[in-house]
């Protein structure tokens, strides 16, 4: 009987990450839901990637959070529409909660539009909310084990960013092992060595979404 | 309704955890609960901890985890009793979970004992589950904006652990910042900044550790 109210939840959901995915597609708006630890850089890489690609690409970027709206003035300040979502407590984002953003926007307007997930390595992982693709990050500090911890994340994303790589100088991470777990987890999946204060690597991270963006059109 | 069924799980939860924390109390065992974001160095300080006390300080380890053993290996090779706790996709621990490990101890044997949490800012803190004392380690790369965006873990534990002090030179993190947002929060909280790499505040946490442990004899 239980298992039986939670299929139910998990399909109600999985209907409105339906609906979002159509209602991006109609619109031509390709959605990158960004998933990490707290603290590796999920707002920087926005707010660089904003930087690098505004003459461009028209973007946009709905903030999920716990509780404050740190992430989403700085996005404002750098001159793109923004919507926080506060989850109220709640470890992820749901499909609900993307569509409640979905509604505030302008999507006529947008190319691009980020949703910057609660900073967690495992609920996130587990809703389907309906953005056409799905990334994380991965710092540095956090270690090369990762992937055998939170499996689940890994193996759903199309892309894998090591972020902070300015930090290997003082760390004993190792970057081909790491590699060799995820591929092994997730074959298909992007790699990217990404420092946001040495502008390592963004330039092979903005040509993906450009990528990604031409295949929508 | 669904109010009601909720209530009913979180006081059967708190009623196991007082149960666990009476165990502990009858058996002179202090327990401490060690939460963090994934990657943030738990189980190294864990590891380091055992280390420093492990002549005077009979210890053990309780490790959860979504999958995999990788920390309770570690633990075992330096010598300590460790049990494995496999969540299954759970993002925490709960009240019943530490039962069924302490149920795997020799509590007799024991007086200092650490659970290390999984991975996650949000849901573990949500949870009593009858330690007597929790700490939480925030590593020097998350960032110093973390008590803003999760206050929940912030305001509940007994000590806050700055790890990874030795990324300092690389890194922008105002401690001073941090450490006035953490007290406004939580005003009786204790603040150690250590890195396990150079030794740094090991001897602060260490003594704390002690204190706690002559407060329950």
């Amino acid at each position: 009987m239980k298992v039986q109210v939670l299929q139910d939840i998990m399909s109600a959901n999985d209907r409105i990450a339906e609906k979002n995915q159509d209602l991006l597609n109609k619109n031509n708006v390709l959605a990158v839901n960004v998933m990490s630890s707290p603290g590796a850089g999920k707002t920087s890489l926005i707010l660089e990637t904003i930087e690098r690609l505004k003459s461009e690409v028209k973007m946009a970027v709905i903030e999920a959070d716990i509780s404050s709206t740190i992430d989403a003035d700085k996005i404002i300040k750098a001159g793109v529409p923004a919507i926080q979502i506060n989850t109220g407590g709640e470890c992820h984002t749901d499909a609900n909660m993307l569509g409640t953003g979905l509604e505030r926007l302008s999507l006529t307007d947008i190319d691009l539009l980020f949703l910057e997930n609660v900073g967690n390595l495992v609920c996130p992982a587990e809703f389907r909310i309906g953005t056409q693709k799905s990334v994380m990050l991965l710092s540095l500090p956090e270690g090369d084990d990762k992937p055998y911890k939170y499996p689940l994340m890994f193996s759903t994303v199309d892309a894998v960013i090591v972020s902070k790589m300015d930090y290997l100088p003082l760390s004993d991470f190792n970057l081909e092992q790491f590699e060799k777990a995820v591929k092994g987890i997730n074959p298909d999946v992007q790699i990217f060595r990404v420092s946001v204060k040495t502008g390592e690597g963004i330039e092979d991270w903005t040509g993906w979404l450009d990528t990604q963006l031409k295949g929508l059109r």
